[in-house]
């Protein structure tokens, strides 16, 4: 293994290297496709049993749509397919013949999703319907970037039908909230939430509302999103319902997603020059215990208390006894904190004399605990090291966090910084944005500390986030 | 709902209507590709869950491979691209342009998952190398039945390579076991497991191993397979190690996988006049509570006992209350029973007074259980479920199964039988089946009950298994 690029100063160069160097991720021979690897993937499978329970908490229900849509079907939402038609991947022949209809590889699925909505929703009994699918997606990626824009990525995508308005915003913010959970009590990244521009929002949306991580070098993250679709959905597919009066109506619809770009995020966030530091919470290891052994006599001994150790941490701690006689125990920390296991175990000969064992986190503090406390002590340790990661990030963030006023004090700000200021929501003072390789990354609804536009000079109407993102 | 049609005399027609009516699946607007709804999806989570975690205890890792793999890979080996071919789906354009290589849609991974093992082997160190992949695969399909032959299906695909050949054989062969274990003992269905013949193996491999389910009508479903792969693969994708004793060797690879087709095996094989009939280890609701009240007062008290039992079931029983104040009591008999859920539970005000409640399993069986016992009744009922399922298909298909001598023989035997005879394991003695619509399902590696060749009548060197397949 050669030496991890300085994160400070090389830090693409860090994200490319430590995900290669920890075995998440490998370049596939398709350009701008991934191999996910082992660990990687368990990281993805923490992260989606955490969502998953959410989603099906909340009263959704997993189903599998197709991957292949019909090329017409994309195109009968008019924003939906100008967004979508420049990075489709589009099979042409099939069964060792061209076919009469074009497929497109799912880019998303809400076309093929409201083509069976619109057969399963006859009445208001029908409603809400709230589904859910784990898939696989293409999107052609001119820019890919392992886990963070990749051109097949992996995610799930909620697809919501409701009778009235209120409800169907009521979910698109409800699952807002479920994702701001997961970022911050799960991966320990804070994260800004808010409505998405005109410029920003998906392609047949009204409105779409986001969280944003945002990355040591300043660059905002989009987490997932969470759309109002446009009543243009349902009348495109012809979906309708009677009401409880009878009367002809038109379900309001939602989808929401979230990707493997998460891996990607928390990578980023909490990563440092050893390499990977996972949050406690969704570490696929939580604690690695390195036996420390010269003879056979003592090698049993040591083994046998840590096989007792994990025993009795049992299955509420992901726990791994690195027997791997081919490697020092040097070797293994090295291998461990370039992999980010949040604790590490050492028990040695002289360790069992003492009634203790060697606990190290991996933020690099050390100390001695006794076996008969060690039990009590790691889930105290897992769940302090989850919120020093937090409020590392957080304070980071607050740091990164400036208030500006004009576009030339945006341009004048140090890259590494995010702005919150006043924008009075027209398209132009978003498009000038472009040229500065910033954009907007969220309207904030609730908070107002700017009264005019940052490039107009109008009055605001909302605050903005502006940032250079990924 | 209309009534289902006769399971005895219309079969494949009760099948398709069936799966239905109890909502595992829908039509999807592509041809041969199928939309799994919600409990169809619950029904394949279950079967996952079961199969993963055996994939796991075995010592094998998930991970992800791309979707979308280069035409030039399925050719490096000659019989793959041969088999494979004639149905796959190909991607010519993508991002808006041509692409100068079109990219196939995985029918099945091999080719490029040895591609990235040939980057990840160097030393005998890195094997046994033993990776799993839960994935959606395209194989453009005539005659689409939903879960039995879909253009698009779900699977696990699983892939090793190993240092000895001996070890290889191992893994095929225990791959092989998990899924009968799989079959019979959380399906509840006997199977057949045997080595495949050369005209039925797997393109590309030197042994497939099957596990063969027969259904009501007698014909075959071949439920998975297990391969000891060619060593063809390892040379077209240069995959070599270096031995302990430094000599570059060419590693011993396997694949194995099971599809969402188990989902339609235990439709068939388990069914009647009613509906579905789930085994209770995989059904996604083993129990359901069907209150019964006509008061609000006995509303409370008969929620509140439904309630309770719920509760002290606990998490090892999946049980769902029906509190649809919008269906009567009979209809929600109606939906479960065609829904297969293993117990129903009815609890009415009568049934509080004399301390009881009424169970009806879905094989028939109604009493009345005291609700001092009804926790330990549940668990025990179900596991005689499991086993009068299994013991049912076990008798149907030790009936169905006949020893044969002669090509004639079998041709004038029932169609819903299969057939055991002698083979010299001769290809025209099995093309020759083929123009009757029959097949070699598998050949018994351990029993020999027959001498002589059912064909050509030179000695037989295998007992096969003969049937119509689905």
């Amino acid at each position: 293994m050669n030496k991890l690029p300085n994160i400070k100063t090389h830090f693409p160069e860090w994200y490319q290297e430590v995900i290669y160097q920890a075995e998440l991720v490998d370049q596939a021979p398709v350009r701008g496709c991934m191999v996910v690897r082992p660990y990687g993937n368990d990281i993805w499978e923490s992260i989606k049993g955490v969502m998953d329970k959410k989603i099906k908490d909340t009263g959704h229900k997993n189903a599998i749509f197709p991957l292949l849509i019909p090329q017409s079907f994309l195109q009968k939402e008019a924003d939906h397919i100008e967004g979508f038609a420049p990075e489709v991947a589009v099979v042409t022949h099939a069964g060792g013949k061209e076919l009469a209809e074009p497929l497109i590889v799912r880019p998303t699925s809400e076309t093929i999703v409201h083509f069976m909505f619109a057969r399963w929703i006859k009445s208001w009994r029908d409603l809400p319907l709230k589904i859910n699918q784990w898939a696989n997606v293409v999107r052609w990626e001119m820019r890919p970037r392992a886990f963070i824009r990749t051109t097949e990525f992996f995610w799930q995508e909620g697809h919501t039908a409701h009778a009235a308005r209120k409800e169907a915003e009521e979910e698109v913010l409800l699952m807002l909230s479920h994702y701001k959970d997961l970022a911050e009590n799960y991966l320990a990244i804070p994260v800004i939430i808010g409505r998405k521009s005109e410029g920003e929002k998906f392609p047949g949306a009204e409105k779409t509302y986001t969280f944003e991580g945002f990355m040591p070098d300043g660059k905002a993250l989009q987490m997932g999103t969470s759309h109002l679709l446009s009543q243009s959905f349902a009348h495109a597919f012809e979906m309708t319902f009677q009401d409880e009066q009878g009367t002809v109506q038109h379900p309001w619809l939602t989808s929401w997603g979230c990707t493997t770009r998460l891996v990607g995020a928390l990578v980023m966030v909490h990563g440092d020059d050893k390499g990977l530091v996972l949050p406690p919470r969704i570490a696929p290891i939580q604690v690695v215990i390195v036996p420390i052994y010269k003879t056979d006599e003592d090698k049993k001994l040591v083994l046998d208390k840590a096989q007792e150790i994990k025993n009795q941490l049992g299955e509420g701690v992901r726990t791994l006894i690195d027997t791997d006689d081919k490697k020092t125990p040097g070797n293994k920390f090295y291998h461990w904190e370039l992999r980010g296991v949040p604790v590490r175990i050492e028990i040695g000969p002289r360790d069992l004399q003492n009634n203790q064992v060697t606990c190290a986190d991996r933020l690099g503090i050390k100390e001695a605990v006794s076996l008969d406390t060690i039990i009590q002590y790691i889930p105290q340790k897992l769940d302090a090291l989850h919120h020093a990661l937090y409020d590392r990030a957080k304070n980071r963030l607050t740091e990164q966090w400036i208030q500006r006023e004009t576009l030339q004090e945006i341009l004048d700000g140090s890259e590494a910084t995010l702005t919150q200021t006043g924008f009075c929501e027209s398209r132009p003072c978003e498009v000038v944005l472009k040229e500065h390789k910033l954009s907007i990354r969220c309207l904030l609804e609730e908070e107002k500390k700017h009264t005019t536009c940052f490039n107009c000079k109008a009055p605001s109407t909302k605050d903005a986030i502006i940032a250079r993102s990924y």
